[in-house]
Formats: structure tokens, sequence, C-alpha cells
């Protein structure tokens, strides 16, 4: 038999989980989407309600709260782990998820051993080192969806801004998927008009790209204000890059891997534009930076080296 | 500027209208996905949860709180209604979701005067009455999703115990989307082989098929049971419906109209196997029915008729 | 890194072929379309051609003339051979294409011992019998288009008189993808009607069925007549059958395999309804036929086991 | 009934305007492809072989040589004209294909008066301007496919070079659709990166983009050498630009439309980033180019200006 068939397993069947998986499904980003979770009840009601509805998709689903359902995945996305607590600090959710992590791992890459793993899991940059460390897989093997959903954030934003489609928008949001991630704003275009020469009755300024970077920094804030959660968009994001894994599309997207030395920086995950393909993502070597975007760049490793030291 | 620009609109931002946008902006269904409800917060912040992600959908995404997100929609997909509250009856929730339609469709209409309507506010078929009456519009203009989705049910079912591809099995529920619903066995087949007949070493057996509709027709409550609502394959089913209007695609589904005689039937929605299009849906004439077929639809016809006689 | 990227590669980059690798590109049936052919200025141009549209696709595009172009195929379609000459006897022509495949085929399996073969070249139910033979491949990793054209052109037929959707009917023919191909009418269905009983002003004949079958039968005669050759619709159908396979989908079609003794046929490849995965196609045991089909299924296995005897 | 159902009609069954067909046929670029022609048999045996793959698409098909194809039209793409004979000068053949339009475009837009026509007819500048004259129509209602296909073939081959997605490339050729046209390098970049930053051994020198853009100019010619024309690449790019009218997508893409004063050029079609959409495509203000880019633009401005002067 032909082992061509590819497989997207997805961890945890929280509403991102199930976002992912759904997204999965309905665009066909892999032959099978399984679902794993160790809540069995709330995992088979999830798979039952996916498997009602492929009459009208191309992929099939399996899944369930038995760890064989891994078996032969080819991308594994980890969105389990705790959700911050009233009360609990970010360090406290740290530490239980990637104690979380710390057992979990290795039960995967033993039952999928050539699988790329994509690490949801927050906060994702700590939790993508935490499980490139446990699995003892080398760095391109273990992605962080990182950036890519708060650059398409920044694109639909700019998009709306120009009044022209998303696709034709191209600006990236690199560094700590968080609260110190930034713009490099200095190669961004729309077309291909440096986005400074955008030509409009009302051009873009400096203090307006600003003030947009901040929003969309923010904005998962404001989702999670009038909704709880956000769900959706990082469901079809991770559905994105597991395709570009799975076709070897070797798509530069800003996904989070540890690094090694790229930009001064080593043993921090962060996100810069990376190649993902079949063997999973590897960082440009430098992708130029005016020094404001550098220094920025180094602030967010440095944070993300504090919660990775805070948590030992 | 061409007229040509396809849009869907949903009503109601809860799990199943949530779930209806996010597979039709993924599949695609509409150019425009648009989403509707009162509660500004939650509406707000699922549409730009939806937005965040169009980088990587051809589709747009619009929504919010004022009506004029309706404008110019080709298809209406009403999922707004209240769910059944413990200790509430299900004729006490009928009375209130009948309420909010003999408010809403109105508006509805004179906002997109050509718009064809999908129904999924339970209970649905008692609901597609409602909403065809207080709306003026003519009956197959205003679709109930009807048992499409338990036909889905069905088909996955089926196609897991016969090993294959659930697009390879043809076999439809009809009548009531609820207890009264049964499968037109007596035209059920795989690939084209009708199922009593499939080669296999345990082939079906009447007592088999019983088992498999009652437990398609309970599966909603299995779903229900291990997390708490269906929400997944009622998406995807209803952006599938809305592309066979679209597409004027003269689809075959088991959708729910009020019928004017067909089956005897008058003045009651049902699913019944209907010609999906442009138009909206009309039945087909007559699908041979054996006598025990015939008489479960005139069950189901009855059961939803005093649903509808109990309202008023 | 991971071995899930799937590959299609199209052997003969004539109108068939490239037609193959047109659709299976566009449809994104593999991550990979090679197209490989030994004229190499011919496949150059056309790999070229390919490629450079491949800023609209998912997939991306290999090939040309070097055998390497086979290596890592998941499905191999093969279309290369020569077309009937005029003054030319069809058994001449399939004297030199049996020639093509008993040189080609063992080389092929050597660069891709794990691919699932679709052989088209004509006449296909003839080349299916000899790929298989000089392969060395177990009959179900060696398929025949066969009637899968044949078939989606009767459902177009049908549903353009019925006035529904194609994807609603549900018809097959079967035997020989030739003269003696038949439909399965005691199983046809539009929805879930038989067709016989299918409600219109006008309804279904017998005699209309004749015609109608005979019509199809022809149908590549017709469009030969016009335009020289038929190739659009036979690429579609080839990179559907490639994804039955790739996505290990069982899909029942109607491809043709070597039989072992099914309906009491025996060595000789013919269409009947099969399960398409990723083992390949095996056919259903016995899909049920009246007596005058079965007489019909039997004439067409006794025409093709002329030709191969013929052959030698 | 609605009126949302898109239509395309491609207008010549040539081997462009049938890939064009084919493409938009299995892209489900609109939800009907119609294929006019004048030639009565090639134009319906090309539809039958289109219609006969119609149960593996979700469009559906229609054609003829009756003008009533057109009916109903949202997207005219216009491929019909004759192709360069052996001893016919360029200008020769534009009198004849100019001649073509004049009489057919009246009579496309007295049939579909709300399209968007997309020319494809070469020379295909000259022949957006001849269409927009004989018309009437605003010239954004006249898109010429222009460097659509150009740019997608620079994409692809800068994509491989980099070895990366052709996705990840932004780069754009402008101009005349032949001998004079150019990239924009100044601000081409691969994923985020500047094009003369790309970060590789072996980094890009003005040089290799200079042979870059040579072999891309003459790629047409390598493809006609090898197979006697080009038809794929097109077929899928005006798939493409189809659908960014009909979905209203706003994208931004090099088409061809008469300007009016833009960059100092008037009552020329030539390519330049423009924005399309519902309404068809409107140039950008003012894209920001090197001088030698600038002048590079205007040469070609010169050259389709004489060709059309001599047109008379």
């Amino acid at each position: 038999m032909t082992t061509a068939r590819t497989k997207i397993t997805v961890i945890g069947a929280g509403s991102v989980g199930v976002s992912v998986a759904y997204a999965a499904l309905i665009r066909g980003s892999a032959a099978e989407v399984a679902l794993y979770d160790i809540a069995t009840d709330k995992v088979d009601a999830e798979v039952l309600d996916l498997a009602h509805g492929t009459q009208f998709t191309s992929a099939s689903v399996s899944g369930g709260s038995d760890l064989s359902v891994v078996d032969g995945s080819d991308v594994i996305v980890v969105t389990a782990g705790a959700k911050q607590q009233p009360g609990q600090t970010r360090m406290e959710l740290s530490g239980i998820n990637a104690r979380l992590l710390e057992t979990l791992m290795p039960q995967l890459v033993e039952r999928a051993p050539q699988a790329v793993f994509l690490v949801v899991t927050n906060p994702a940059d700590v939790m993508t080192v935490v499980a490139q460390r446990v699995s003892g897989l080398p760095p391109h093997r273990v992605l962080g969806s990182g950036t890519v959903l708060d650059t398409s954030r920044l694109r639909w934003r700019l998009a709306h801004r120009a009044n022209v489609s998303t696709a034709s928008v191209h600006a990236d949001i690199v560094g700590e998927h968080g609260d110190t991630e930034f713009p490099l704003w200095s190669n961004a275009t729309i077309g291909s008009v440096p986005i400074l020469d955008w030509p409009a009755d009302e051009p873009f300024t400096a203090e307006e790209l600003d003030r947009i970077a901040i929003e969309v920094r923010d904005a998962a804030y404001a989702v999670i204000r009038g909704k709880g959660a956000t769900n959706l968009a990082i469901g079809v994001s991770c559905a994105r890059i597991a395709e570009a894994v799975l076709r070897d599309e070797r798509a530069v997207l800003p996904v989070a891997t540890v690094l090694d030395g790229q930009y001064g920086i080593d043993g921090v995950a962060l996100s810069v534009p990376s190649v993902v393909g079949a063997a999973g993502a590897v960082p440009l070597g430098e992708t130029p930076m005016s020094a404001h975007e550098r220094a920025q760049l180094h602030a967010s490793a440095a944070a993300i080296r504090a919660a990775i030291d805070e948590l030992g």
C-alpha cells in the first residue's frame, strides 16, 4: 500500500484544537484529520460532530482518547494545555503547561517518529522551546505557530485601510507571539508598493502605522473581551502551516523555532521569516532589518528568555 | 459594476451561526460572508476572529449588529433563537423563537428582497413554516435545513460500516428534523448496489438498518452529551446548501419547505427530496416510497402539524 | 523529512497526458505533478507552460525526458502510446502499444516500487491486462481508467435531461471502455428515485434510456469529429481517480482491473464497480445485475479476451 | 430568482480559449463557464468534452456558436483571433484581429451590458485599446491580461532559484505584454526580504536578475518552440483574473487598461499594478519606480502607441 496518505493530528479538543481540526477538514489540508484529547466524552463528541459533516468534505476524520490516534501522523498540532485562570500568573500557567508537554511530547514522538510538530499551546514561544527540548528533536521539526496569526491580522487591517485584497498586502509581524511583537515595516509592501509610498488620498504615516501595530498586537484582547477566547483565525492559520509542511511548499512564514545563533540569538524560540516545508521550518539566514527593528527583536528574545529562565 | 458578487449572511452569532460562517468562509461558498447578531460585543468579536484568518481564504468577511449587514444578501441563513432551558418545554421554546422570527423576517426581506432563506433555528420544521408565513415569500424561497444533516450522519455511519467513502453512499433521511425522521431504505444504495445486496462478509440486515436509523436519529443527543451542543456538522451542511442555491446547481437534497399537497400533505414543512437551485427549493413531485415509509412520512407531518397548531 | 508529500507522474505529453497533468495541478490532486515523455523538446515545453501558471496553484510541477522524473511517485498515470493511424487496424495499434508497455512498465516499477498505476493508453482494457502482466504487480495495483469517463458522460446526459445537478445522478456504465459497454440501468437513481420512476412531465422510457446509452457509447466519436481527439474529460477523470488513491478514499468507481473469477470472468480487465483507495482498486464482490446486464458483461469480457488472445 | 449565479464566457475555442474554460471549470471560478466560437463543430465538440467531465466539478458548462451563449455573462474573456502566419507581419495580424473585435465587441456588449471584459487576443495591449474604443465602455471595464502571465513566469523562475514557494515571491513584470516588458526590480521581495538582500550562499546579482528578466521575456518563445503555442499558463492566469472580478477582491495585479494620464501616459493600454474588482481594473495612482524603470515604461508605451497608430 502506498504511504502517500497524509495525516494531521490535533492534540487537544478545546475550542482552538477543534477549530484547527474543522478548518483542516474543510480545507482538505490532509487526507485524514485526527483529534486527540484525554477527556473521552468531549473528544468523542467533537469527533462525531466533525464526522457528521464529512458528506461535504474530501478529507476523513478520526480520533478519541487513546494515544493510538496519533499513529501515522505527518503533522501534529499541539493545542493542549490549561488556560489562564483568574488570579493565576502567566508564569504559573507556563509551569503547568510545560509539565504537560514534558509528559506528552515523548509519547507523541514515539507514536509518530517522522512527524513535524506545530506548537500552539500558550505561551507559544516558551512552549516551543520546552517541546523541542523534551522531544529531543532537531529545532526545525518543532514549530511554534508564532506570529503567523498576528501577521494575518496585520494584513487584514492594512488591506481594509488601503482598500485592497488581503492577499495583496505583504507585511510581517515577527518576534514574540505576545506583547513585544512588532511589524517589519521597513520591507512592507502593498502590491509592489512600499507601504509609505502607497498612493492614496490619505497616505499612511509612521504614526498611523504605529497605531495599527498596537491595535494588531492587542487584537486578541479585543476578541477575548467579546467572545471569551480566540479560536477561528488560529484554526485556519494552523491548517495553512500544516499544508506548507505536507506539500513541502517551502513557503516563507513567520513561524517560531528555537534559534541557533541567527540574529545573535540562541536557545530562544521566536518568529522570524522561515522556510516551511517537509522538513519543518528553517529560519532565513538573516532578514534585513532596521536598527530599531533589530533592537525590538532582541527585546522580544530577552522577554522570552526571561520566561524560560523563570520556568527553570 | 457587475452584480455578480455573491453574499451569504448568517443571522445569529451563537455556536451554530459562527460555524456556518466559518465553514462558508473557508469553503469560499460566497465572495462575502456576513454575520449579524443583536449582541454587539459578541458579534463584533466573532467577525474580528473570522476576519483575522482571511489571509488564508478567498472570501471576505463583514458583519455586526446593524441590520445594514444584511443588504445585498443572496442567501440568508437564520440561526438566531433561544436554546432550550432546563425546565422549559419544547413548546415554550417554540413560542419564543416564533415571536423572534415574526419580528425579524420582515426586516430581513426588506433588506434583501431577492434572498433565499435557510432556516436553522429550532424546532427547524416549525420555524420554517413560521418564517414562510410571516415573510409572505413563496414556499420555495424559505428552506429549512431539515434532514440534510441527518442524511450526512446516516451516510457517514453506513460508509464506516461498509468500509467505503461517504460519497459512495446514497441514502436519505426524510420527514421531521427530529424524533419522527426516518431513512428511505427502499432506494438506498452503496455505489450502485442496493444496500441489502451490498456484498460483504457480514451483509446488512433489516434489523441492523433499524438500529442504525435509531442511532442516527439520536446522534445529536450523543454529541450534546459530550460537548453540550452540535455545531460543526450543521455548519458545513448549511454552507453546502447555500452553495447549491448560489450556483443554481439543482442538487437533489432533503431540505424542508412548506408542502402544498405533495404526498397529500399541505401547509406543513418537512424534508423530502427537493431540487435546490437559484429559486430556492422545490420538492420532487413524488419520490417513490414503500407503504411503510409513506405512513412514516404522514406520522412526521402529523407531529409537525400538532406543534404548529399548538403554537397558534 | 516526512514522507507525506504526494506525487502524481503522468507518462506521455500528448493531449491526454497534458490534460491529466493540468487538471491534477489545478485541482491540487497531489503536492507535486510530474510529466514524463521521451520527446524532450515537447515535454520540456509542456512542463514549462504548466510551471508558468503555478503562481495560481497550490501544487508544484516537474518533469522532462529523464526517467528520474518518476522517482518517488505515488500514482503513475500511463497515457503514452501511438494513436490509431488511417489504414491501421485496431489490432495493429494494440500491438504497438503493448510492446511499448512491455518496455516501459518494468522501468516505471523499478523507479516507483510503491506506486499505483492508472492505465489510459488505448485500447485501455487490453493495455491494463498487458501492464499488469509485464509489471508483475498484483491486479489491484494496476487500474484502467475504464468506464469512469463514460459514466461521467452518462450522468451529465441524464442530469441535463432530468434538469438536476450531475452530482445527483447515480448511474454507472460498466464493461469494456468501448463498443460493448453498457449502463447498469437496474440500479440507476436520480436523487434517491429509481430512474424509471423519476417524476417529470415526460418520464424516462426504456426506449429513451436505450437511445441515451448509445449516444453515450458513441460520445467519443462525436467529440473526435469536432476536435480530432478527446482530452479534457479524461484529464479531470484521471485526476479524480488519482485523488481517490492518494486520499485512500475507498470510493466506489467503475475502474478496470484484471478480474480473478468475479462474475465468472478471469484474466480479463474490464470495468465493474470497484473500491478505489491506497491499495489501488478492488472489484466489489458481485454487484447485482439483471440477467440481461450479466449477459452484456460477459459479451464485453469476450470481446476483450478476443483482443488479448489476438495480441498473443 | 436570485441573480447571484456567476458566469464566465470565453470567446474563441482555440487552444487558449479552451484552456481558460477548462481552468475556470476545474477551479470553480464561476457557477457557469460558457464557450463561444463561430466554428460550430469545433466549439460543440469542445463544450461536449468539457461537459463530459462535470461529474468531477462544481461548475457547469454551456456553449456553442449562437451568440445567445453570451447572455448573462459577468466576465467575458476574449481569446478569439487569428494567429500569426508564416510570412505575415505582426501588423497584418493586428489589422485582422482589430477588424474582428470591431464586429464582435458591440455584439458582446449588447448581450452582456454589465460584463467586465478580459482581452487576451494578440497583440494583447493593442487589442485592449481597440476593444475599449469600439465597445464605448469606460477603460476600467476592459482589461488586457497583460503581464499577469509574465509575472507568474518571473515568480516561478525566482522561486526556483531561491528554493522557496512561488507564493512567497513578490515581483511584478509591467509594461507591454511583449518585447519591451520589464520587472519592477526596485520593489521586488522574497518573503519580506528585498531580492538583492536574499540570504543565500550565492546571492542574486544585478547581472543575474537581468538574465532572468530576458529569459522570462522570451519564455513564450521557448514554449512555442517545443509545443507550437502557449495555452496552459495563460488559461489559469485568466481564470484567476476573472475570479478577482467576480469576488470583487480588489487584488493588485499587473493587468492592462487604457491609461488616462497615469505615469504621463494617455490613450495607451499597458500593464501597471492595478486594483482588480467588480468594477474591472483601476491602475494604482503611481507605483514608485526608479528612473530607469520609468524610462522603460515610457519605451513600452511608445512601442504600443506606434502599433496603434500604424493600425489607424
